[in-house]
């Protein structure tokens, strides 16, 4: 893909390099905090409305690059678009998070169907080739995914909960029926993320929110083995592809993850300690990360130290800077400008 | 005390000697899975009654005892107690969790008191001296506090959140403000577990429920540093006291803790990454911990396994058997005496 040529400096850095100045985005950087997203949320009516409707989709993801000049654009969408395609009911009530029909018995899970039906998925691919055309070259787009671990957690509780205990525990009791929805959300995710390349992605990312909930034995088996899988398929059929990995509070796990995933990248969230990501993650792959957002709401001195900590911290190796988790509706705009300028400001 | 000489194994193991059979107990093992604990809590109104009569704080503390032999039972009480003491109404309703009335601004913080009133907290003393004088001399008693950032957390917010964002934002805003509660709690929890020592508990122990929300740089400050000044100022009082911290979540920065702060012995979650505990953390100090609840409520070959990877991960060393949080209320005793047989069947 010619993009990926011209994507730089963030295709570099996943490509081994080290930038002088650090390439910068949110995640979640199209958002509530954004006077022009909700302009445009209040009009596309539901949520997925908004990520179905090629326009709004296109809009919602350019408005942070043309304010903030990031580095890279994500397309607007969610993780939970696959379960939708897989013909599952996906609901977003206002002020709550997202609601699914809880697949919660092997007998449940024996109903699910295998293969998405990715017509459903067609106006993300339209999206992206939108704002693959309207970007400029050198700004990098990103599509993505959920990872099948914390996809399959929303699936089985049917919401979110403080520690997805509902698919820690049908994983207990049940890892045969329970990885038949691992396998169904591996399998579709490569086709979804392939997907995403051919529609003008230079870049993907697989989130792994939940990650963190998982004894070793089983972030083995349900977080690094089935995100393993989805980087082989992806590359057997798009051999370059550059994937960022972001398995949140995988603490301790992630040089595991790293080696036996095969990712690019992998984004760190902010409590991560910073020895053990230079010494055994960021001496093979890039890191991308991990400003606490509440910082970037404090702003003032606190937020210019929490910059400058994450600069310190990784800033001498392959460095994107990022938050530690999406931002939050409640950030003031003139901090992420503050922290944009400190960060382009820096030299190490 | 003469009870640190005889409450063997659970000290010998944290005087520096490995044990064949793990000690064993339970965080929460006082609690509402047995019918015996809801019965005594029925009779005897309020949680807080439950905790400041000490007949019945007694009673509870002696049932999972009886029941279980545990090598080591735990006094009854809450780590809001030290709130209470220092004069902040702490609330628990049912079905709820605590409610505190916030302290969540530099005005608010200006008004509380540095002293905690510690008659308040005589009950506990005397179901202390009670528990001791029916407890096994082999069996050791545990006292016990919240660290001061998790106590904290609970402080400015007046209830538990997802990931006790008020405390995190109240210091990156306002440090100084933030650190005169750390500073009320650091010198009144010194009293309170010197105390609880001379009511006749063999060990302590620290709960920083959260600190694995804490960016590293806020871990130092605000786990580490309180915590370590606890323990010094433990021993200045009481030399050879054996403290045994918790701080959840820490993940790779758990070695750190374990350097700064003295502790004899560290509690870990569920996520610990074995191979990093194994080497920078039990050939320091003693572990505790570290089956998933989850598991034990799973029951079946799940528990098994989950079981044996505890112990074969951390068997070989310094290890005292125990969850990696603390048992929850659905937990069917029959798995919690599968779990006792095959840790005490298990020759490493």
């Amino acid at each position: 893909m010619t993009e990926q040529i011209l994507a730089k400096p963030f295709l570099d850095v996943l490509r081994g390099q080290r930038e002088l100045v650090p390439p910068i985005w949110m995640m979640r950087q199209a958002g509530r905090y954004l006077p022009e997203y909700r302009e445009v949320r209040a009009k596309a009516g539901g949520f997925l409305d908004l990520c179905f409707t090629p326009e709004f989709a296109t809009e919602v993801t350019l408005q942070p690059i043309r304010r903030f000049n990031f580095d890279a654009a994500i397309i607007f969408s969610d993780i939970l678009v696959i379960p939708y395609a897989l013909g599952r009911a996906v609901r977003f009530e206002v002020g709550e998070g997202p609601r699914l029909d809880p697949l919660d018995t092997p007998d449940k899970i024996a109903t699910l169907k295998p293969d998405a039906d990715f017509s459903k998925l067609e106006p993300v691919f339209e999206a992206l080739r939108r704002v693959r055309a309207e970007l400029a070259p050198k700004i990098a787009l990103i599509g993505f995914c959920g990872a099948p671990w914390t996809v399959a957690t929303y699936m089985v509780a049917g919401q979110g909960t403080p520690d997805q205990a509902p698919a820690r525990m049908l994983a207990y009791r049940h890892p045969e029926a329970f990885a038949t929805i691992i396998d169904a959300l591996v399998e579709n995710s490569i086709e979804y993320l392939v997907g995403q390349l051919k529609a003008g992605a230079d870049v993907l990312q697989i989130f792994d929110t939940w990650a963190g909930v998982l004894p070793p034995r089983e972030f083995q088996r349900w977080s690094i083995e089935p995100t393993r899988r989805i980087v082989m398929g992806v590359r057997a059929r798009v051999p370059d592809a550059k994937i960022i990995g972001f398995p949140r509070g995988a603490g301790a796990l992630l040089p595991a993850y790293v080696d036996a995933t095969g990712v690019d990248a992998v984004s760190i969230d902010w409590a991560a300690e910073p020895s053990l990501i230079r010494e055994r993650v960021q001496s093979k792959v890039a890191v991308q990360g991990n400003l606490d957002p509440l910082a970037l709401i404090a702003g003032g001195t606190a937020l210019d130290r929490a910059i400058d900590d994450v600069l310190e911290n990784y800033g001498r190796g392959r460095l994107i800077f990022n938050l530690g988790h999406g931002i939050l509706p409640e950030t003031p705009i003139a901090h992420v400008e503050q922290m944009i300028r400190r960060v382009r400001d820096y030299r190490s």
